[in-house]
């Protein structure tokens, strides 16, 4: 679906679609663009060897509750996140199940793929979660931290303040490998119905080998693995989750994860210096104000950014903007200090 | 699950878990054992360096629509022939879904995970599909051909008698590229309701890649991508998929469905030989009935064949063996021509 434009449910238009093909200097995709460190790369070849074998999570789902400080029962190895949402939404006969936006589409449309009726929260900027704000008869709230697209971490306080008896709380922490020190992250935190899901794509740059996981109880990772469809984790998805668990791999990241905020920094202060508003983010990517047309404008210039206006509680005067290193982040800044041309006759 | 012993559920267990980890001459699982074809190595590797962008199936589904000569609007890549069973398990609020058993149960199982209730249909040995076995009011028939694990391939004309309007007939044909010609292969039957299931997982032996595909209507296509969880396929597994539907690739496929035959040849020659009774097969396995307690007394020698009691319409005196080299093959019938040790107090 994402090669199709317009997409057919705005839910399901991912960055990916942006540039698939396009040849603009890709800022719609929030995945990290460095190369990939040699550890993994010798790890996701040595997969492919070890792939005349049917796969197996076992020793993936030992080295991430290692890396968590959980037991090995608390952790489900998954097709990355998209299948940990689809279990989830399939999991139960859900009630009322509200998605707190504007965040990450796609456990909502995970929610109505399953046949539920998705109760939406819309934050208002600056896009803070107010737990308050979430209906009291939720029995699922789904909320990201950092959120994709606002680049807001809310504090970990206000997502236990979501926990409750008879609810679960999925928290999408896709992105919080790029938080320096995970601060906010409730991946630790071992409370019934709190379901975190993480992600190896972004941080790692490996979107096509679909590896993610989940956090839960040993109860929610039994009932939800017995949701999976068989050998749905494959071996170079599993060979990644190992490899990138190892205190070197932790050590790493957090590396990484300065990286991005020296780069965002760059970035943030030359859309400051250029007057142009943004949701100040603790995330690999920023939602910038660009104003009404300045996706298709920058498009125009060579540039790709996400287009927000699929994002349920945003328009189009948003988009998003990958964070990268201060040199393309300066051809974005360019683009963005010059006036638009006129339109030809053929946009219009 | 593959890794509990005993399984949980029956209808789940796998030949990979009957040898992972022990050591075993490896006779139950269904893979080709052989190396793998310089350019599918290749084409692996190279997907390894492509997983920095999201996958995409396009490529790998007009790739097969060539080689099935069939348009690109009615292959749905999968991760696996598994996810194709989920998927039509899931597709509809089946009435009367019907598997024809013996088979491979994951079509059941998944069948049971999405909540329904299943009628299975028991072929009597030979286990030659009788087309009148299936209930009338069946709006769901599962079929493998050749079966698994009997061997049997069921002409395509008792296939298409199943056919009827109100009713999907699912086809898994996951070992049809081992049959010569695939000769009483639907794939390229165009006919409503029809969803044949292929894997490059066994003739090509590479089931931790996850790669496999369905056949069916435009229709069908589109209704069944719409229940994937996305970017389900991973970089690797499209790649795959694209590499083995060249022409150059399916005579390969072609030959190795020739080597297959000949092996096959001389493992039931020998087993007739022995005086082995055994269904005649046109798969790369055998179903033996090698007596009760035969599955132990093969471990015992060195031998890990699958166990066929999980198989609803079979009982312990059948196992089923991988068709292997001759050499290989004579081991396992040197180990059935001696004599039962008596059995250990353990193993009581």
């Amino acid at each position: 679906m994402a090669d199709e434009a317009p997409p057919v449910d705005p839910l399901r238009h991912h960055g990916d679609a942006e540039v698939r093909g396009s040849g603009l200097l890709d800022l719609a995709v929030n995945v990290h663009d460095g190369p990939r460190p040699a550890w993994l790369d010798t790890a996701l070849h040595a997969a492919v060897d070890a792939s005349g074998a049917y796969p197996s999570p076992t020793e993936a789902e030992a080295a991430l509750a290692r890396r968590h400080d959980r037991p090995a029962e608390e952790v489900l190895a998954t097709a990355g996140a998209a299948e940990a949402f689809s279990l989830v939404a399939r999991w139960r006969a859900w009630r009322r199940p509200v998605v707190v936006h504007p965040q990450f589409t796609e456990p909502h449309a995970a929610l109505e793929q399953a046949g539920h009726d998705v109760t939406p929260v819309l934050l208002p900027e600056p896009f803070v979660l107010d737990p308050a704000a979430v209906p009291d008869d939720a029995d699922l709230v789904v909320l990201g931290n950092p959120t994709n697209p606002t680049g807001v971490l809310h504090p970990a306080e206000a997502v236990q303040a979501l926990l409750r008896p008879g609810r679960v709380v999925l928290v999408d922490e896709a992105f919080m490998d790029a938080v320096p020190g995970e601060t906010a992250s409730v991946a630790g935190l071992r409370a019934p119905g709190l379901v975190v899901v993480r992600s190896l794509t972004k941080h790692w740059g490996v979107p096509g080998v679909r590896a993610g996981y989940l956090l839960a109880s040993r109860r929610s990772v039994a009932a939800l693995r017995r949701g999976q469809v068989p050998w749905s984790v494959a071996t170079t998805a599993a060979a990644a989750m190992t490899a990138c668990s190892t205190p070197a791999a932790v050590a790493e990241g957090a590396r990484r994860a300065r990286e991005v905020v020296a780069h965002r920094e760059h970035l943030e202060r030359g859309l400051a210096d250029l007057g142009v508003d943004h949701v100040t983010s603790a995330a690999p990517f920023v939602l910038v104000r660009a104003g009404h047309g300045a996706h298709g404008r920058l498009r125009e210039r060579g540039i790709a950014v996400r287009r927000a206006d699929t994002f349920p509680g945003l328009d189009d005067t948003w988009v998003r903007v990958a964070v990268r290193a201060p040199a393309v982040s300066d051809r974005l800044l360019a683009a963005l200090a010059t006036p638009a041309t006129p339109p030809t006759a053929v946009e219009r």
